[in-house]
């Protein structure tokens, strides 16, 4: 499967997103914290995703995969497989929209994560752990009654609505040069480089654990590769880069540096204690790269995404005995 | 020592107070979190005072103070004994000033709050824990070099500067028919008052700690009662009521509710995992008594103050071993 230019969403498309999702989205506040840009030695502002509905960006993406479907489409619902903030996002836009979502899980995701599809309503659907099975439960389901699938990252719609955080961003900080995003499956940081598109000489960058590195591989070798073993405590960076998201990025992204788990770490809890704001390790990833690396040469304000904060408080990375 | 009604401050002061300390001060966000409000039964907005420079509310008073005397008054310096919030707010304020700030603190506050101290380039000298010894200590450091010295809340001008916060958020929150404000000195409570009579028909509460309830007590029985023991997770509210902050609590708030321990540490739970905002428990002490007793009979709309997020995120009071 390739991606060309003509099936890829372009700053028109998060334009168009963030009017249709602005009713139903949190307009997230841009914080800063004077001490955190003396020590990166570059004016830094934080665009808190974290405070999003569902706490994080995901909400944005599923909301314009949701909204942007016609009333007889809506009504035979959605599906996605995720164990994670997508499936929370689904279902809430889902129940706002007057529909049905059906989520496909792993039987090894937190009760925690359950409950919260659930009381957004969701129907859940469980499976075997592997991807195979999870495709499977799609397809079973799919047999039975077809409903619009929403890909948690590759998909046009979901890329264009992660952009709308961006685009807010530049426009309650209108000196940001730069925007620094975390890379996963790779929506938010490709809808992020469509939406710096809007204002003449904002780069973007994508900001990845070294040990979930394979968006920056990918970049750097100019083809797409596949993540073999993710492993960072950075467990929504855990996916591998999309097919669209990975066109969009080659050619809209500047860089993509990667970081230290212990950045990480050090970063979340920098956050949480200048900031006064709960990241989720992935959230932190784009401060860790300033903290590692600096911020980018020629960049005066960089804007980060901190892109969610569902975390677990009884398990924060530094307690003791946290594995 | 008896407050009357000509040496309060008024709403007049509270204005003036936030155009001087506009340029200094965050304009802090005003969250809501659906699932709080629905759990409520009643629209809860929270104005993010943790956000706010040095962590807390305490800020806005201290810039006030300092802001508010002239050049050469302020060249003299300023002296405080606090080993709280207070004492890094006046050491910063000071700081922005050009001025010096003399910070007494007991010898037994945490090695945190003198860096942090000295990290704003306050003087700090240390005394014996008691009340007398500190203010014996400022005594003889007055006797040396007189400075202007800035009481953590009895103090007008203290006072105006925190009712800015309230102030802010019913232009933030125009519906907020409701505030409900923490109290310990009564700095913060007394302000919020003064800022409501701003919008006609909007009454303030005060939170306090059912284990630390002198305001509660005093207010009802209508004369200041000053706390024997106050035994509270609040650190912030541990101190006794002013005399002047008690005068105008008595004519301009309509109750002052308690809660329990459990309750705070809960709400303060609710707080950082549904809002993804890091409280402290004194900051937590007004959605506690939502739990506890729900909104006022009337309220539509209760705007609470958050008023600091500083804890030792290694001693959380839901991890095992925590005292």
């Amino acid at each position: 499967m390739t991606a060309t230019e003509d099936n890829l969403p372009t700053l028109t498309s998060v334009r168009e997103a963030s009017q249709r999702i602005r009713p139903l989205v949190h307009l997230t506040p841009v914080l800063e914290s004077e001490a955190i840009s003396q020590r990166v030695g570059t004016k830094v502002s934080f665009k808190c995703e974290n405070f999003q509905k569902v706490g994080a960006f995901k909400f944005r993406g599923a909301c314009n995969a949701v909204f942007s479907l016609d009333e007889a489409q809506a009504q035979h619902g959605f599906i996605t497989h995720s164990s994670g903030n997508h499936a929370q996002a689904l279902a809430l836009a889902a129940k706002l929209r007057g529909a049905r979502a059906t989520i496909v899980m792993p039987d090894n995701a937190p009760v925690i994560k359950r409950r919260a599809v659930e009381g957004y309503g969701g129907d859940i659907h469980m499976c075997e752990s592997t991807q195979a099975a999870r495709e499977a439960t799609v397809d079973a389901l799919q047999a039975k009654a077809p409903k619009t699938l929403v890909h948690p990252y590759d998909d046009n719609r979901i890329i264009a609505g992660q952009g709308t955080a961006a685009l807010e961003l530049l426009s309650q900080a209108p000196t940001v040069d730069a925007i620094m995003a975390p890379v996963g499956g790779g929506g938010l940081l490709a809808g992020s480089a469509l939406a710096a598109t809007s204002v003449p000489g904002v780069r973007t960058f994508g900001a990845e654990p070294a040990q979930a590195d394979d968006a920056a591989r990918s970049f750097h070798a100019g083809e797409r590769i596949e993540e073999a073993v993710p492993n960072t405590i950075a467990d929504g960076l855990r996916t591998c880069l999309g097919v669209k998201n990975f066109a969009i990025i080659q050619s809209g992204v500047s860089d993509i540096l990667t970081v230290s788990e212990d950045a990480i770490v050090e970063a979340m809890r920098l956050i949480w204690e200048r900031m006064k704001v709960i990241a989720e390790p992935s959230g932190a990833v784009p401060l860790a790269v300033l903290l590692e690396h600096g911020a980018p040469a020629g960049c005066k304000h960089i804007g980060l995404i901190v892109s969610g904060g569902n975390v677990d408080l009884d398990k924060l990375p530094w307690m003791s005995g946290h594995e």
